[in-house]
């Protein structure tokens, strides 16, 4: 049996390792390790210190290097025919990685590194042991290989925006006054669960004033009439995650919270026109920034969406400061949304893919230019 | 409203950094953040560069660090009264670290910080920026105090291994031949919310030759008749994690399987016998590796459990090096498995808890001294 073959832009990735200054460069984090060998470890997620390496060089084939716990699962599933062992404990997977870099002549290179991810006393004890080696940064080469999606990672996210939006809609048909968020977010967990979700990534679901705050854990508040439920969630499809915010009343909206809405979903649908090839992150932020204002609706957030994929956040980043250059078949989380904490909080978030022309909404299962009655 | 009390055990953390060489230390990881402040903040553990830190010095109170989005949450959940806020991608979490260290006289102090999580990134930024300073590992302290359980810890993590394994007899009386993977680890997610799992940490149930893979996601396999259902599943309740593994098998067990499963339980309560004060994980270790041994079962395994709460793995590791001397009120998932990838696996996974006298198994909602019949 053949392993599964990888989704991911390895061609892209192998011309950007191609085209840099690296020797070769180290896949640690859970985004770029399955990104590269085409199997998920889950236990990368869970148990931090048990490193999953894949050493790419700029000339000849990679190798995978995983916990001996990980190993049948590696070389039954992963694409990269060269898999190397540790056992956990016994000996650290940094000395597993560089008696892989002493093989492949590369402990005088230059190695890139995931900084952003590798833990100080990971990297302390590589330092001390390839003193000779220049270890520098490679995410960025990794995001930019993951920030351009293949067709078959933008069907699967695909996929995953749409089931997430059905899990929204059947737990919306069932809420009614009364309900606590706890017994709300169950709903909506199982619902992601049965619309085809491996695993639930993150799941907030907060009613009335508890709408206000972005990350409360779902309790034992009940939704009274007149009351937003304030969404945002997503899930594991095949290792790729999703990320949708809807928002919905409780009865009649009142005049104030239709007028909210009505405001937002301009702003979102201003900011969604602008993800179009040579515009940049920062413009869509700009878009967003002025929408707010010329709405008079309070503005003070960090970012109006991100790129997501193999992690919940990746670059690009549609913040202030981000000036990456939009290309087709990028795909982005649009969010719009406002809070007051302890009062109330709207949240609207789509995934968005660039494309030639016009940018294709791909979360469009369920209409959000209205307030979603309850 | 006055913030809830955290259940962690504050004094014997401020003990451990008085009686230290530290002049303050900074909790940066998912589990050391909220054992300190007494609020999870959830991004932690999905965001990763959006870094919550909390300082606490060896002298006066601790101040907590948080992204603008999160500062309402924890401004009200926290006990700590000295909230800062850094807005994410304008000041980098480092930077308002470092204002808290000014003023506090820190920077030319030793400072522990948590080095096997900080990223290298951030660690490299925070040595630039205090060069003075004396960074030295600390995630020893967090753990020496984390590992001693609170009785409000204890009876969470009671409720929570109880209500892993009232899901996992739930799902279990449901199995019928012809299911697959996926329908039974959909019904296992679902079960382990309704018994009050806030969400999933990890989910594995796999049937007949998957068995044998400790991590495999749950597929399109079907369960056939005398397979071998083997779990091992936690979810997140109230923040602490559970982590419980019961094995069953799809009609009568064959002789071997009965044999094989005698033998581990056998190993299993031997093992569980050691947890007593005074003896250390690594006895604990010893004492599997014999008994699987004496009962010809192969265990290239580096550890037969661990420590757990706040975060799924915690120190003491019941592995060969670790020399950690056992005191009562530490808990202890003790796992006792074998597996044959593409063949068939087992794994008995209990909660225990070291007490003055025996050890005490909290995980007691179901006998596993049986293979389980489906």
């Amino acid at each position: 049996m053949g392993a599964p073959k990888p989704i991911s832009n390895l061609a892209r990735l192998r011309r950007l390792v191609e085209e840099s200054d690296f020797d070769a460069v180290i896949a640690v984090s859970p985004e770029s390790v399955p990104y590269t060998a085409g199997v998920f470890i889950w236990t990368q997620r869970t148990i931090r210190e048990r490193l999953a390496i894949v050493v790419w060089p700029k000339k000849g084939e990679p190798t995978f290097i995983v916990c001996t716990i990980e190993e049948a699962e590696a070389r039954e599933r992963s694409w990269i025919e060269d898999t190397r062992t540790y056992v956990e404990f016994k000996t650290s997977p940094i000395e597993a990685l560089i008696e892989v870099l002493e093989e492949k002549g590369l402990v005088e290179g230059t190695l890139g590194i995931e900084k952003s991810y590798l833990s100080t006393a990971y990297h302390d004890e590589l330092r001390e042991r390839v003193p000779r080696a220049r270890l520098e940064a490679c995410e960025d080469l990794f995001y930019k290989a993951r920030m351009v999606k293949t067709p078959d990672e933008i069907k699967l996210m695909t996929r995953a925006a749409r089931a997430t939006e059905k899990a929204l809609l059947s737990t919306f048909a069932t809420i009614q006054p009364g309900d606590t968020e706890k017994s709300m977010a169950l709903r909506l967990s199982m619902a992601m669960l049965q619309c085809g979700g491996d695993r639930i990534k993150f799941l907030y679901i907060n009613a009335g004033p508890n709408s206000g705050y972005p990350h409360r854990q779902p309790g034992d508040y009940q939704a009274q009439p007149g009351d937003i439920i304030r969404t945002d969630c997503g899930a594991y499809f095949n290792g790729y995650i999703s990320d949708i915010g809807r928002t919905a009343v409780v009865g009649s909206p009142s005049g104030e919270q239709r007028s909210i809405y009505r405001r937002l979903i301009e702003i979102h649908h201003e900011t969604i026109q602008v993800a179009r090839p040579g515009k940049r992150a920062c413009d869509l932020f700009e878009t967003a920034r002025q929408g707010y204002a010329k709405r008079h609706v309070p503005f003070p957030l960090p970012h109006c969406g991100h790129s997501l994929g193999l992690d919940g956040h990746e670059q690009p980043i549609l913040n202030a400061f981000d000036t990456t250059e939009l290309e087709p078949n990028m795909l982005f989380a649009i969010e719009t949304r406002v809070r007051w904490p302890g009062e109330q909080g709207y949240h609207i978030e789509d995934l968005v893919q660039v494309t030639e022309g016009a940018p294709r909404v791909l979360s469009d299962f369920f209409a959000t230019d209205d307030l979603f009655v309850i």
